[in-house]
């Protein structure tokens, strides 16, 4: 008797195709609409969104999960969906409907005042807007733990890395931390034995930059007869398997940045792409984890665009794209250049190797935060003294410093480990398979 | 009390904003998507419909409706509101859901087909799709007169021109029928007393059209704050009144088929535009019918756009936007190309006079064909026979005859008259604007 089962798959595959329908909404709204019209395009997720928190806590559901939970007789394959499904009825039910609209609304007019804070360098300005949110956050984090039966921090991951656990991420994160200080030295003293790369002088005009992401993205993979290339001032990929919608932006003195950015956001449209397609519109056939999704950016963008025989081929690519001249052209130059390492201050802009760093400072802060260990007027301080001990710069203001990143701003706390998790994940699988097929 | 009309009201909202969700979908599959996303797509759209079926016929509206209809105590706004929404209440739940299903399905795979038979010029390839599409729509046509209370054509108009009826439409083509045979030769007459007029010699570089479309529409007022002019085949008017999406397509030798395009699909995206905010998202806030809807693009493509002033104003801006030179692009000649009339063959190309002619065709066809006085296998015939006695011309095959237009092949059937329905109201609207201010 697999009834119930049946009626829930049934309810999931018309809630992700609901959830598809808000994501093509969303990418319209970045890339095509006129800024001017957001508040008819909020009304409309609106309304998409409420009617699937409305379809996910219908009483029925709840009794299909426990009738489905009962039943013997589904295979592996629908126990294991079916526990995604519990999973994500328990994130939606968990929280009180006011609870999760106050948070909503702080968000938005937290996210709005930052836009204009972190220009201005304004720490002041978004001080009781952070406090407001961080009060919020942490209350919704409360009654997820209490409903999952989870630490507290633990329930916020949850949302973005189901299963881990701080004990994981902390173990992780002190080894990094131990190994960063002594390696980084010795790549930075490594470095200096060479001249230091140079990027070759533009301006590059954008439609040639196009032009190049566009050949590079197919060469590893991004198909174009089912997928879209747009410009955006945030990058990000969007849209279904069968639609992929990329974005990247272009620097018109570093042609490097666009590249890079379409690379990594391949990888992620490759991935969603490659999902089975006989597991489509149900729970278990989505990424198990944004750690995971975030691997597969990551091989592509650092593991792959990055080595040397990427770049080897490429550079002649590259030098044609813009008809370019001289030594900065060599591949040896630009294999420098794309995988050069510095003691940085920017999170978007940091290499492989102190990327972690950046990573396990935001962590560290952030469960202080929550616990109540840290208060978010100490947060500049305690910023500026973390990024001295892990990577021995401190930012000059805030504006490079604590307000850098939208995450906590945006109410997306619990979301940083995911990075690195992801980060790991690509090397490891990209030694292995260089392990398996030389 | 006024709780079943409030919750109506709730319910018509919600219905409105999954109609503009699925309008979005529609807009980025026409002019975005990549067409090999089709599928993916389709079950997005189908998702939301099925909801929005659902929201629908949910046994509560009926309820609702009964209830507020005895209510006393609405305004006359709510009242005019509540019969829309009784209205299009009828029409959802007229009709059995497997007879909406099978006719769905048939007008794909008419559509389909009659996309190469068209160009192929194969009329007895889509003739049996024809026959089985008509049979479903009359089908639907007699469920609906049932449910309305209307003769079975007037049932079929009603979904595109509410409370349009036969003896009204048939009053005003007779009588165009009659004028239009002397009226024309005395147009044809009077043209041949001055030179051919010429259209300026190309090639006219899409870019460059594309920038006097914008300026153009922008000067009669639409509005690119909010608002987008993109490139389809097929030229449309979507999206809401805070976010007008237009499309055209440009042919290099002809830059004034883009234009006009372009104004009549800123006619809609400006009425539209101008609907009352605050009955936003109800259905009496929405269009009467199509024939008004059609007014407001003919009022500026036809009436607008083609009159003297507008022309003698514009006929300098067009030459300077493709550095034009000579004769060809003095407002007298450019006034004289875009107002001339002929007799043609195909209706998208016709000019005002003849335009209605080629509209009675149809609409006295189609309810030949609804009735059962004409069979589907001798349309040809009926086609060719009529248009030699409205217009004196016989098309030469059936690709410039009875294949031309998609509504029947399509399903769109009792959908013409509005086309002249509009054109008739867009030059009385036009006449009295002139006449009160001259």
């Amino acid at each position: 008797m697999t009834s119930a089962y049946t009626a829930l798959e049934k309810r999931f595959r018309r809630l992700s195709l609901l959830g598809e329908a808000v994501g093509m909404l969303q990418w319209d709204m970045s890339v095509m609409m006129p800024p001017a019209s957001a508040g008819a395009r909020s009304e409309q997720i609106a309304a998409l969104k409420l009617l699937s928190h409305e379809l996910m806590t219908d009483p029925v559901v709840s009794e299909h999960l426990d009738q489905a939970e009962e039943t013997n007789g589904l295979n592996d394959w629908q126990i294991a969906n079916l526990r995604r499904m519990r999973r994500r009825w328990l994130h939606t039910v968990a929280v009180p409907p006011d609870l999760i609209e106050a948070t909503t609304h702080a968000a938005t007019a937290s996210e709005t005042v930052w836009r204009t804070a972190r220009p201005e360098n304004d720490f002041p300005a978004i001080l009781p807007h952070l406090q407001k949110l961080l009060s919020l956050v942490r209350e919704v984090a409360v009654a997820k733990s209490e409903a999952f039966g989870l630490p507290v921090y633990e329930a916020m991951m949850d949302l973005y890395e189901p299963d881990a656990t701080t004990a994981m991420v902390d173990d992780l994160f002190d080894d990094y931390t131990k190994f960063l200080p002594g390696f980084l030295e010795k790549v930075l003293h490594r470095q200096k034995t060479h001249p230091d790369p140079k990027l070759p002088k533009g301006p590059f005009p954008v439609h040639q930059q196009e032009k190049l992401c566009r050949r590079l993205a197919e060469t590893v993979g991004f198909d174009f007869k089912c997928g879209r290339l747009d410009t955006t001032f945030h990058p990000f990929s969007g849209g279904v398997p069968e639609d992929s919608r990329i974005t990247t932006r272009y620097d018109e003195d570093d042609f490097t940045s666009a590249i890079m950015g379409v690379m990594h956001e391949t990888g992620h449209a490759m991935y969603e792409r490659g999902r089975p397609k006989a597991w489509r519109y149900q729970p278990v056939g989505e990424t198990p984890g944004l750690g995971m999704h975030e691997s597969q950016s990551l091989i592509v963008e650092m593991q792959a665009s990055r080595s040397r025989p990427f770049v080897t081929w490429a550079a002649p690519v590259m030098r044609s794209a813009f008809s370019g001249e001289g030594e900065a052209w060599s591949a040896e130059n630009l294999y420098r250049w794309t995988t050069r390492v510095t003691r940085g201050l920017i999170r978007v802009e940091a290499d492989e190797v102190t990327y972690p760093a950046h990573v396990i400072l935001r962590y560290r802060l952030e469960r202080a935060m929550i616990k109540g260990d840290l208060a978010p007027a100490d947060l500049p301080g305690a910023w500026n003294e973390g990024m001295r001990a892990l990577l021995n710069v401190v930012p000059p203001d805030n504006q490079n410093g604590c307000l850098q990143d939208i995450h906590w701003y945006d109410g997306a706390w619990g979301y940083f480990p995911t990075y690195t998790l992801g980060a790991m994940a690509a090397a490891q699988l990209f030694a292995s398979a260089k392990e398996a097929d030389p």
